[in-house]
Parts: structure tokens; sequence; C-alpha cells
């Protein structure tokens, strides 16, 4: 159960070795080399083109039009992290703007993810403060309730523990399990390492019916042809 | 009750030097100076990126699937107006596009807030006639059914007289009363103001915690700590 | 009835000549020459702006998780062909990447239009490959059931044939039967010059009420003016 | 503007009498006598099938999460009102229950609209205390915030002032502006006489083409019959 | 191309026998004889539970906000017909009501599908007039634009020929080409006399795993299991 | 991170005593009861009204379009479960029917939750197996790929471990951790006795205001009255 009204100061963050290494790739390629698991919902989407982010996730939790938690989550970001922020009810309000993307940088974080609503999105851009939200929204917020920061929370359809690695492009949000990220790492790049060979024999025509051998097992899962 | 059929002639318009003072603001700040209020649903989006504008409106009542009220409009657009337009029904089809945006430019209007759709969006793009609406679609309209122009009309979730001001930006659409237009410039500008200081702050590393004396009342709202 | 598992190797496609017509038309003047019928439901967006295509249509239906028939139907493009791509069920996978893409330019295709999701999008962004999609999804698929190509499919609420003309821009994607597809190229050029002229007297300040002579059939319907 | 932190506690109730004449009549009845103006979004839903209210308006403006309100606009409500409640962004909690709904019931009130969330709707509907709602939510809310009671309010896309009729039924909701309730209970009354005579012609199979005699207009618009 | 402007009055209707015994399965049955294709998408929805319904297609395409063609439409109806209509856009008018369903069933329909909007939906469950809508609402529509009845339509997904077979429940709404009306139905009854006997083992405790041979299949497909 | 083909025999369930006491209350209790967490989106509903089941879950994570994993499932369900099931991307198949629930039931289980679509709600709802869902859809499904049961699921929002206890009804669907299922129950129980005394005096016409000592908290967070 998330509990709220806490702070948990001290979270086991990935091995910075492990985060590095998977800042080389994209979201698809992680999410292929975690065995297709592990991705946002499709509506999280970055606020500008070819925004790119990877690191430890700080996680917060909000109540509807209350952003006071993210005050309390700065102070516990350190470098390389990358605030995972979800609200306990759907709510579009703007949680988030440039003053706290200039609190959040002087921290060290390198991005935001939030399961809610941003403003001030002409300021983020031409800061480059990645941000990837469900909706974009002019509408500020109170300072009442306390949430949480880092504890366990699900943002857009994923289960986020604090610490865990958050990849983030134009194709959407994916998190690696701080345990896994190694082994992710890895599977990254041998996936990778692949993908430049097949792309220059498609390129020259090869198809991929023929790359794969594919016909075969076409023929026998009963596709026909037809003149 | 909006009435249908009736084009009404003369609004009174808020008052230039408000809708100057205004116009420098952006729709978050200028949401924020008027207590939270008048902000549109946050579906309604810019067709292009950074576009802006600031303007009295001119609001148009249209039938689904019929545009025919736009060029009535026309008629009644004065220079810095903005046109906000509204269908009796969700309907997503394109009403308005480069041949419209040519006419209401040339009658002085700075651009269109539509709870509909548009067409034309790379030719509105390249004019920079800022639009705002809930959907593309080429699909167009026809004109047999008479709307009104010039009626309080709801869009987006906002009541919107005839002259009260339109801020619209990145971050959505903000509606201003006539009556209060002047207060909220000033509001804005004292807010604004304020803003820079504390940027300045934030990026130096200061926290929002202790800059804006959160400890205190956050430990009174049962906040903990744990390490 | 679609019929799963088959793959037609001969479609008629659209005379060549009406596709190079067609191909300097925007979808919003194609769809006013056909009598605003064929086009395809709004949430189908480019994934970039300025996004163009006009090519004649090879049809994919695929299952849902499963981009296998992609591959297959790479194998009957022909140059100057755009895949036009359904699933059998509502589901926001990201069925087609840049080695697909890849795979499909080298084979002569000039675009895909999938009621499905879509990944690597800044790759395919760079290479200005233009997709028109409904979601843009990092995650993979698997390739286990066959599907069909080229049989007739609906996508975003259009029937396609196969060899059907396909034009998508920034304002959507329109389909032309390949039997109307000159007269649909010659009644928008008829169109297209109509509207030069149109342009310029609406710039030059006179209004749309005049120049389309609506006064009197605005009256007769009932309009009246309030001072 | 809606003021924040106000409650209205004279409002002008429409006529009584009127009030009466309308509750006779569905929401599509009044919405047509009403000239097609004045009907919420379809997406507001009774929370049982065959509720039907109609009632004076008392106004509510809350905050995302909190429903404090509710309970200041209870001791506001007098016998015949219908309660209208906004929240001022898109958040799905359930703000009314069982409890309010006994609250509200002893004061006099008649039913509730709420551009938000509802629980306990099976003790509602046992109650019979009909509800229209835009979720179903069992997620409960704050007491912290203040908002307004008989401020204007847009609800569901339609401005409602205090003292309003608020017809409705399982077709949906229909707001009457006090001030033409009496002229819309006639209007409906004279269109429902209408329909007796017209439901028993149809039902003996005479076609509407010949009752509305509207053969010789469809020729006119360019219907054709093909055989 | 659907030809907007036209009536056929002379359309194939599927063998009254296939209609006859389609009649006594349930849309899923009807979808699993079909090949799992031909569904409507899960949006059509009954206005009331239990509704079950089984016809051959009069198919209507509508003008957003205009229901003239339902008039039209209703003296091509036949005894055994069910009206399919749809609209050139995503408008959600209560199209439908009570007087044209006592027309309809007057001339025989035994229902409707309507990608659009429905009203008087009180009326219309206490008739037992069976109607898939994609939304209810009390709003009315007008009379000034022809439409097309009895071509072919896209309708909630699928392409509907007029004469196709329509079998519509509770669970969605499958249509069945005219062509295919009798084989379906005789895959229905292969399906459905399979069934009872599989209830009876599954209700004894017999597992699906055991009853279908699954246990070697998931072996091989790497299924593992962990206590 | 969910492992893909992998089936957990043995979980903790949580105890049965502290089921049997939380299946005494409502969903909207027992999420206050817990502190407002653990609920599921609002769009997950029953496919009837009056549904209510509390169990202890079963997970089931399935493939878009595959219900393979729902027969390996049945095997794993002991009396009082309740098996709760997501899809690994969001597709509107229906993924269940009559014959599973004939099997569920036999083995055990007392309600399904699923992040996807059903269908046979007819005889689903005749059989009282209560089902909450997303979608409903006659499509069926195909058994071609492995997902896992009994590993840790988000289901519409939430984290769900096998064993939890689940507690659905007219109002949503909570999820209570197996670890505070007891301390939770007792909550509820708090709660509930504490609301049949404020009902009273509610339906007495004691206004909320007095009740709660409400008047001096909202007059020190401003609230003023005007007459």
């Amino acid at each position: 159960m998330n509990q709220l009204g806490v702070v948990h100061r001290n979270i086991r963050r990935a091995d910075p070795d492990a985060v590095k290494a998977l800042s080389k790739f994209g979201s698809a390629t992680v999410h292929e080399a975690m065995g297709r698991v592990g991705l946002m919902r499709p509506y999280m989407r970055p606020i500008y083109g070819g925004a790119h982010a990877c690191g430890t996730a700080v996680t917060v939790l909000l109540h509807p039009g209350d952003n006071w938690m993210f005050h309390v989550a700065a102070e516990q970001i350190r470098p390389g992290d990358l605030v995972v922020a979800t609200v306990t009810a759907e709510c579009s309000d703007g949680y988030f703007g440039d003053l706290l993307a200039t609190s959040f940088r002087a921290q060290g974080a390198c991005g935001l993810v939030i399961e809610g609503g941003v403003r001030d999105v002409k300021d983020l851009s031409e800061m480059r403060f990645p941000v990837w939200s469900r909706y974009i929204s002019a509408k500020g917020t109170i300072k009442a309730t306390v949430g949480s920061v880092n504890v366990p929370v699900v943002c857009a359809g994923v289960h986020v523990q604090p610490g865990d690695v958050v990849v983030a492009d134009d194709d959407g949000v994916v998190v690696v399990p701080a345990a896994v990220a190694a082994a992710t790492a890895e599977a990254a790049a041998a996936r990778e390492a692949n993908e430049t060979e097949k792309r220059k024999k498609l390129a020259s025509g090869v198809l991929g019916l023929d790359m794969y051998k594919m016909r075969e097992p076409l023929e026998k899962a009963g596709l026909r042809y037809v003149d």
C-alpha cells in the first residue's frame, strides 16, 4: 500500500554504469530487451519532439490539484535522477512549470514523467528540460495536502519503485527495475548490434521474408497466395 | 439562452489598454492572476508550436457540419479581435481553413479558438495565423443553417461574452471577462515580477522548501521523513 | 468478408496519371472534389509536421499485437504504393518501425497509414518516411498469426480497396477509389484554380458575404441583425 | 467571472408554475421547445435507468478532489431545488454519496447533476435519489479548500445561472433559463400535443415522407431514386 | 465511393432462411463462425439490456446534425429489415426517437444500428424497439441536406452492404455478408452444439487444460511452473 | 519486472477471516478505510447492476488478443479467489465468456476483474457471475502465446499482488494488500458504525455544517456569504 505523508530519504538507485549503458538506447530497444514489459501507456507523450532522458526514479505521489510534494521531492533529487509523478485520481491540472524545472535541474534532475498535466511548455522546451505528461494545462495547483515521496507508485500502467531506471523518448516511457538494469543494457546492446546489419540488407532490397526465413512458417500457418 | 439566428453588431469590447497589458503574459500567468478560473479544457490545442494570441472575443455559434456563420462573423471583426467559435453539438468537421483565415486577417482578427475542427493547417501555420482547436480535419462543411454571432457562448467549458479578452498560447486558452481585464493585467504583472527573483534563487540551488518556508506547515500537515 | 490468410498478388492499381495528378493536391481539396466522402477519422495523425504522401494502396490486415503480415506485404509493394494497414481489434501496439520502413522504401513504398501504433518515430522522421497512425508506442509485436494482404479493409472509418489512391497530409487521410481517381483529380484542379482568385479578393478586404452573394439567402434563412 | 469563496444566499428561482409545467416533459421535448440549445454534453448520464428530475438550480463550484462546498450548499437548498455541481478541473473523484443525498433530500432537493464523480450508487438507486454524473468512482474527497455556491457555472458545456430550471432524464440534461421557463413550457406542450397525432398516423403505416410533405423538397434538394 | 443523394430501391437481401437460422445465435457465436471478422467497434452499445435483433440491412448515410434521410429510408424498409445508419462525420446528435421507431416498426423493421446518437430511450425501451448506438442525446436534428439510402456504408469500423445480415445483442453488432450468410449459420450451429457438451464438462470441474489437451503445447511454448 | 511464461503455484493469500470481514463492506468504505489508495480507474465497470464480490487475487497477464492463460489460471483457482487479469497492451477483445465463467466457478472463483473485454454478458448476468471490465466485445481471442499466472500485475492503475484482497461493487474495484487486510476491515467497521448515526441526523434535517462543526473552519478559510 502506498503510504500517504511519507518521504523516504534513502533509496537504492540502480547501478550508475547500467544507467549510463541504458542511456544509449531508445525506449523501443529497451522495451524489447526487457521482454516487452515495463512500457507506460501510449498517452504519455513528450512535450517537445526529440526529447530523450534516462535516469533513476525519484517517485512522487500527488493529490489531485495539489503539487506541494514537488517541493519536498526537490530535496531528494540526486544528480542523474528523473522524477516520476502520479496523482491519486485522474486530474488534468498543470502541476509543474518552469520554476520547478529550474529547481529540479539545479538539484541534478534530468527530466520528469507525470501522469497529470504540466504548463509553461514553451519555457520548458526552450530550457530543453524534457517532460512526458498526459496533459498540458495552464491550470495551477494548490499546496494544501501532503502526499508522498519515494514510495512505489503506479504511473500510466507501470509499477515504479524508487531507484528504477526510466528510459524515455519520442516513442514512450519504459521502466527498468534496478535489479535487471545491467542485464537489460546488455540485451539492448546485443539487439542493436544486430539491427545495423539487418537495416543494410533490407535497404538493399532483400526481403524480411527471406532474411528471417519466414516463408516456410507462413506456409505452415496456412497463408496462401492468390493470383 | 443563446438565441439562434441573431447577429449583435455592437458589443462592448474590453479596454484596449488592458488588452495590450494582458498580451504580455502567458495563459498560465493570467489564469493564476484571475484566481484560477476561466481556463478552457486542455483538449484545446494550438495547431502549431509557439502560437500566441491575445484579443477581444467575437463569438460565433455554429451548427454541426455548417460554417456559414463564419462569413457573417467576418464583417463583425474589428482590429484586435479574436474569434471564439463553438458548435451546438460535438462534431469534428473542419469548419475553418486558409481562405477564411485570409479574410479574418484582412478584417483585423489576430486568431481563432474553436470547439470543433480546422483544416489547411499547413497553410495556416505558414501564414502564422494562430488557431486553437479540438480537432484537425480535412472535412469541409456546408452553408445551410443560420447560427449566431456575438451572443454569449460556452467554449471548451468556459462561458465567453463578446468583448471578453482571450489569452492563448502553448499552455491553453484563458478567458478574462472585460470587466476584470485591467485588474487581471495588474495582478499578472505583480506575479511575473515576483517570478524572476524566485527563478534565480531556485537556479542557484535554494530549495522551494526554504524559499517558501514550507518545512513547518508540512510538518504540521503530518509529513514524516523515513531514513 | 475479409478473408484471413490470403495474399492477393495481382491488384488493379489506379491509373498512374491520375495518381500523379492527385499528388499535387492536399487532402482537404481532394475530399471536397470527391463530394465530401472518403475521409478517415481525424484521430489519424502524421508522425511529423509537413508529412505528405500520395500513392496506391497495398492493404494489410493484422492481428492485434502481431505484425507478421508486414513482411509479407513488403514483397507485394510496387514503386508508388502506399501501405494501408488495419488491425482486427483496437490495439495500441507499435507494429512498425525503422527496419520495416527501410524495407518498404527499398521496395518503392511512399508511406504508411495504420489504424494502430508505430515506433522509432524519431528515425522515421529523420528518414522522412511519412506515417499516419492512431498511436505512437514503443511496444513491439510478435509474429505468430497470419492475416491478409491486398484484401479490402476498413481503416479509420473508410473502406479501402487495394489499388485505391490515398492522399495524406497534415489535415488527414483521404481515399479515392481507383475508378474515380481521374475525375477527382480534374475536379480538384478546377477547385484549386478557383481558390487563388478568391484568396486574393478576401485578402483585399472583400467580404465572403459579398463575394459569395450570401446576404440574401441569409436573410431568407431568418438571420437578423441587432444593434 | 466565477468568484471563489462566495455563497449567494438569495437567488431568483424560476416561477414555480413554470417549473411544474416543465416537469411534465422529457429533456428531448424541452430541448426542442427551446430551439435546440441548452443541452449538456452526452457524457452526463443518469446513475440508474428511468431517472427523471426537474428543479431549480442551486449551483456549486468545487475544487478537484474536494467536496467541502456540498455541505455549504445543503443549507441553501429549498424544496424543489436541484443541485448542479462542477469542478474547476477534470477530476473523476466521487464527490457525493448516500450521506449527502440524505442531507440534500432532507432539505428538499430533488436531484443532482455533477460534472465529476459520485459513489454509493447502489444506495442512491435504492433511495431513488436521481443523479446525473460524468463518472462513478468510489474515491472519496477531502474538505480543505473553499469553492462557491450559487455563482454562475459551466456544467458539461452549458452555462447555468442559479435559479434556472434543469430538466433531466434518460436522454440527458437540459437547462432552461429562468426568464424563458414559462414560454418554453408552453412551446413544449404545443409540441407534445402535436406528437400524439403523428405517432398514430405513423403507426398505421403512413410514411413521414407523405405526412410531412417531404417528397417535393427532397426532389428539389437533388435526391434521386435508382432501381 | 458513397454517392450522396441516391436511394437504391432494389437491393439483394440475404436468403430469408439463412437470416432465420442466424437469428438463433448470439453475436459472439456468429463472429466466431465467420472467422472473427465483421464485428463493429465495442462502443456500439444497446440502449437497454437484453436487446437482440437479427435482420437484413437497409443502409442510411446521414449528414451531421441532419436526419432527413431516415424518412426516406422508412419507405425502403421491408419486413425483417434492420436499419444501419452512419454519419459523414463524428457527431453526437440524437438522430432517432420514438416517432421514427413507430414508423420503422410499422414498415417491418426489427431494429436500428447507428454510428451517432438516439433519444427517447425510455420510450424506445418500453416499446422494446432495439437500438445500438454510439451516443444517447436529447439533441434533435434538422432536415436540410440529402444523404443516401441503400449505398454501401462503413459503420463503427465495418463495411456494410445493403442486404447483409446484421446480428446484434448485448455483446455487440456483427455483420454477415449476404453471400456467406447460410454458411455462417451452419458454422454457428456446429459451434453451438459443441459448446453445450463443453459447458457440462467444465461445470463438473474438468479443466480446459485437459479438455482441450493444452498441457503439451503450453510446455512447448515455454510455460514453466514455479512452486 | 513481470516475467512472461511463468505460473506461480504457491501464493500467500490474505487471511480468510480478514477477507470475510472485508466482504461486508462496499468499495467506497474500504477505500476510505485504507486511506484513499488502492482504487482502480473508474473505467472499470460491472457488467450488471448490483454486482458485488470480495476475494483473494489470482492474477493473470495476457497478450493482446490471446486468452490462453485463462485456462492455465483456472487450475490455480482455490475457493474464494477472484481472478484479476490484465493485458500487456490496450486491446478491447473479449477474452472471457460463459464457458470460462463456468470453469472458474467450478474451481471456486467468485468473480473476475479484467483490463480488457468480455463477452456473453447476458449469460454471465444470468449466471450471476460478477465481472468488472473495461470493454464488452463479442470478439474472440486466440491461444498462441504464453503469458503468466500469479505474478504481480498492474490493473487499471493499481498494483496487484497475488493473494491481495479485491473488493468490487457498483462503485468500482479496490485492492487491499494482504498485509493490511485485517486492519482495513477493522477501520471499515469503525467507519460504518459511525455512518448510521450520521445518516439519521442528516435525514432529520441537521446540516453537515453543524454536525461536523464546519462553520468556523470555513470562515477561517475565507468563505463569505452574500445576500
